[in-house]
C-alpha cells in the first residue's frame, strides 16, 4: 500500500500544480484524493493550507473512512467528509475539487439550483457519454462552512442526480471525480471548457 | 517511409500539445493529421482517447485511404474520415481539428450556416490571401456521431466553398488544412485569433 | 541582517517575475517590499523603474523608516512611502502592489469610494476569514503622484478600515499585505480572482 | 557593427518569440525592428514570413535606408518602409508592430480616427510621461496592401500628432516605438495592457 500511496500523492501533486496554473486552484483553494484501498477506505488527500503552486507530495496524507490520518502529516482538508462521501456515493477513484472564475459565475446564475449543458461535443470527454445531443445537469448545493454536518444533504443530491458528473457549490466552485485520476483530470478540463462557453455566451445574451 | 512517418509523428505529436497549450484542444478532444505518401494514400493520425496534454509520437497511427491501420497501435480517431475526405478533395498535406472555446461559440451564432470574416490584416495568414480585403467564407456542418456516413456531405460542402481555409462544425470546433504541418498550424492561429476578434466584438454589440 | 535581507530579496524578485507572469504587473509597474528588521525598521522593496519580468535580487534595496537607502543600488519605488505607512498602520511583514487589468476597471467602477465583495468561497483565502459569509469591504483611494503627501490620507483611510485586507487606488491597482511574504502573494491571488469574477459578472449585467 | 548586428538580432528574437507568447503576433504576423547604425541608416528587421513562435536571429535581416538588404538572408517585411519612416520622424532606436485582439477590436471602433486613453497609472510607463493625467492620443489609419506609397501619410499622421507613442492600424494591430528595444518592449505591454482595460470596459457598456 505504501507505494501505491506515493504514487499517488506524487500524481496528486501534479495534478494540483496544474489547476493552479490553469487558474483553477489559486491560492491555497482545491482539494484533491485519489483512493489508495478500497477496503478498508483509504484515501490520499491534499492537506489543508497548501499553496496549490507549491504542491508536493509531501502535502498529501492519508486518511481513512472517518477521515483520520493514516499516514502524513498535516490536517486533511475540511472538505474530506465531502470526499469520503463521493467516494462511497459513486464509487469513485478520484476526486478532484476547484475554485475557478467561470464555476463560481455560473454556481450563481441558475435560481433553479441546477445547470444545464446540452449540444456541445466536448460532452464526450464526460465518462460513459457517447453523444453531444446528451444533457447533463450540474445540481448546484448551496455552500456551508460545516460540511460534515452537510454530508446527508449531499447524498441526497447525488441520489436525485444519478447521472451526473459532478455538482457545483454555489459561490465555490466545481466537485468532479472519476474511476482514477486521469478521467477526473480529463472532466475538469471538459466542465470547464464548457462553464467557459456558457458564461461567455451568457455575457453576450445568450441564454445557457 | 518509415522515418517519414516517425519525423511526423514527433511533429503532430509537438502539434497538439501546442494546441492543449493554447486551450484549443482539452482532454481528449481535438485530431491532427499528415500525409506520410500521397499514392497509395497513406495517413499519419492522433489515435483515440489520448489527453492531448500528454501525447507523444506512440499515440500516433498510419492509415490507409480506407482508414485502416498500417502502423503503429491504437484506433483511429472516430472522425479519420473527415480527415481522409479533406485530403482527397483538397489535395491537404495536413489536417488539423481543435475545439476552443471562440469557435464553439461561433458555430453556434449563425443561422445561415456560414461564418463570414473580411478586413482584418491577419486573413492575410491564410494561404493564398494577399489582401487584408478579402472576404474568408467558412460553412458550419452540422454535428454528427456518425462521420462515415457524413462524409458525401462534408466533400458537397467543400465543393460548394471551393475558396474556404477551413470549415465549422455546430458546438464542436474547427477544421482547416495546408500543404504542410506548419501551414495549417499557421492556419489554426489564424482563425482562432479572427474567432477570438469577431467574439468579443459581438460580446459588445458589434454584429460580426 | 545580510542574510535575511538577501533571502528576502530573492523571494520578492520571485513574487515579482510571478505577478509579471500573471499580466498583474506588466512592464516596470508594480512594487513589492518585505519587512527585514522591526526595530529600526528596515524595509527591502523593489527599486524604481526596472522591467518586472527581468526583476533579480540584485534589484531589491533595503531602506530604512525614512526611505533612506542602507543597502543595495538604485531608487526606491516613489511609493515606497505607502509601503512604510502600510507596514506601521497594519504591523505588516510585507505588502504587495499590483496593476492589473480588473483591478484597475474595477477601481473606477464604484462612486461610493468602496468595493465590496460578499458571498465567496474564496474570502476565505484571506488573514483571519473563516466564512464565504465574510463582507470585505475595499476602500478606493484617489490617485496621485505626490504619495508622501498623502500618507495622511491613506492611513486615516486604514484607520477607518480597519478590517480591510487591502485598498485600490483609482485607476491604478491593489495593495494587500500580510504576516509575511506567503501571505501576501496567498491574497494578491484571492483578491485578483475575486474581481475577475466581479467585472465578469458586471459585463453581464450583474451588479456586483 | 557586425557584432552590434548579431547582438540586436538576437533580442529581437527573443521579444519576437516573446510577443507570440503573449498572443500579439500569431502565425507570421507583427515585424519588429532596431536601429544598429545611424549614418548612414542601418536597421535590423524581421524578415517575411517567418512563424514568430520560432523566431531565430538568422531571421533577422539588415536594410539601408532605402529598405536593400545588407545583411542576413530572407526578405525583409513589406512593411519595412514604415519601419524606417518612424525611426526618420521620430529618431526612433526600436519599432515594434504587434496584431493583438484588443488592438484589432479597438482599431475599429472609433470613427473620429483616435483613441484616446487618459487618467490611467499605466500611462507613465510610456517615455516621458508623469502622470496618470497625461491624455494619450493614438491616431488610427486607415489599411492598406501599399505601404511604401502610404508613407507621405503616415509621415503627416506623425507630424499631427507629435505627442503620440505609438499608431493604430484600422483592423491590423499596433505601431509603438523607443529609444531602444527595451524601452520600446515596455510599450507594447503598457498599451496592450490599456487597450485590454478599455475593450473590457467597453464590453460593459462604459466608453472609453
Amino acid at each position: 500500500m505504501i507505494s501505491t500511496f506515493e504514487a499517488l500523492a506524487g500524481q496528486l501533486a501534479d495534478v494540483g500544480r496544474h489547476c493552479y496554473e490553469r487558474g483553477w486552484a489559486l491560492g491555497t483553494s482545491g482539494n484533491f484524493s485519489a483512493v489508495v484501498r478500497s477496503d478498508p477506505l483509504t484515501l490520499a488527500i491534499t492537506s489543508s493550507g497548501v499553496d496549490k503552486g507549491l504542491l508536493e507530495p509531501r502535502h498529501i496524507v492519508a486518511i481513512d473512512e472517518h477521515g483520520r490520518v493514516l499516514q502524513g502529516s498535516g490536517t486533511p482538508s475540511a472538505e474530506a467528509a465531502l470526499h469520503l462521501a463521493i467516494v462511497r456515493s459513486r464509487g469513485a477513484g478520484a476526486v478532484l475539487h476547484t475554485h475557478s472564475v467561470w464555476s463560481t459565475i455560473l454556481s450563481d446564475a441558475n435560481a433553479d439550483g441546477r445547470l444545464t449543458i446540452e449540444g456541445y461535443e466536448m460532452l464526450k470527454g464526460l465518462e460513459g457519454v457517447r453523444t453531444h445531443a446528451h444533457r447533463e445537469r450540474l445540481p448546484i448545493i448551496e455552500n456551508t462552512q460545516n460540511w460534515p454536518a452537510a454530508v446527508p444533504r449531499v447524498e441526497q443530491t447525488l441520489r436525485d442526480h444519478p447521472e451526473a458528473h459532478g455538482f457545483l457549490i454555489r459561490g465555490h466552485g466545481l466537485y468532479t471525480w472519476g474511476n482514477d485520476l486521469a478521467e477526473a483530470k480529463r472532466q475538469i478540463e471538459i466542465l470547464e471548457f464548457l462553464f467557459e462557453v456558457m458564461g461567455r455566451k451568457r455575457g453576450m445574451g445568450w441564454q445557457p
